[in-house]
């Protein structure tokens, strides 16, 4: 018999155009969608520092709302250009500094494997990833609204949910940073005096 | 008659193994050092998120103990590629987090300008820079510590205590991310409501 602890677990897609995010609850093989949504960012010119405030207390504020136990982004390893990938990581940085700050543990995926884990193909289209993230978590996209644009932090939540092992897909390592396998939560998981 | 307003200024030098800072006060035309010193992150192997959550803590601890009225940091937009850039970004992006959850406003300066601002030369040496920090604040390293690599992050705060304009030395735009005048504190300065 396999625990039924009720784990919640926040996905984000940190961008700083639009960054989109995803809750859900696992319980046992169960997996429901608690909450989504974007942070539009779209209308804010020019103020990279606003951009990065706005995130930054809105996914904290998101934390304190729904106490993840863990936390998962989507993270791109490669862009354009060095200065929108210096963006990125700006981005990155102050939405893991809100799960880091509320000790909340975080791993990162990289696109092609959120793909993989939802789909079972890596290269798969947004529409056949959103196809599977309504079959799962039984629900449906309101195809009028920026609702879309969170489905990548949907879909990172529910790939953490599945690398955990518990749901019956193949099990992986995350990507960390250096390529190696393990990854944070891998370090996280082992290491959890290293969080306090 | 220029008012004797005191400033205390806090600059960073973000960075995944090093991570220097310097905090200064002016008031009036009087400059001193306040405090100085190094978030050591090198013993920390291939762990990320361990070293962006030491970066945030120290950063807001800091920033909590000597209550800075701004904040600066010194901000390559060159890098060798794109995966560097993205860690940098983050490491920036913890940073700045804890800045602008504290509210205090956010200035950043390409390396060559915090050079410029310091000697009156964009390729001035690290020992140049350092001989004239020792001069306008008064103080010396310590040649055998680790204090050394906390130089750019006192750097960057007297850059940007001089780009406010109240020091003799030319006032100029920071650099915002985007290429244009202006920058983020100007940004910040003309609209503080923004930042509420």
């Amino acid at each position: 018999m396999v625990e039924q602890r009720e784990q919640i677990i926040m996905g984000v897609d940190p961008g700083t155009n639009i960054t989109g995010y995803g809750i859900i609850k696992a319980t046992g093989n169960k997996i429901e969608l608690v909450n989504y949504g974007i942070i539009d960012l779209r209308k804010i010119k020019d103020d990279h520092a606003i951009k990065l405030k706005r995130i930054f207390e809105r996914i904290l504020s998101l934390i304190e709302e729904f106490l993840p136990d863990e936390f998962a982004i989507e993270a791109p390893f490669y862009g354009k250009n060095v200065q929108s990938m210096l963006k990125l990581g700006r981005a990155q940085g102050v939405a893991m500094a809100a799960a880091l700050f509320r000790e909340v543990p975080i791993a990162e995926y990289a696109p092609k494997k959120v793909k993989m884990s939802i789909t079972g193909k890596g290269g798969a289209s947004k529409e056949q990833v959103n196809s599977m993230l309504e079959r799962i978590l039984s629900f449906k996209f309101d195809h009028k609204m920026a609702s879309m644009d969170a489905s990548d932090g949907i879909a990172v939540a529910l790939c953490h949910c599945f690398q955990r092992g518990k749901h019956g897909k193949p099990a992986g390592g995350n990507l960390n940073v250096k390529g190696k396998g393990g990854g944070w939560s891998s370090y996280i998981k082992n290491n959890p005096d290293r969080l306090k």
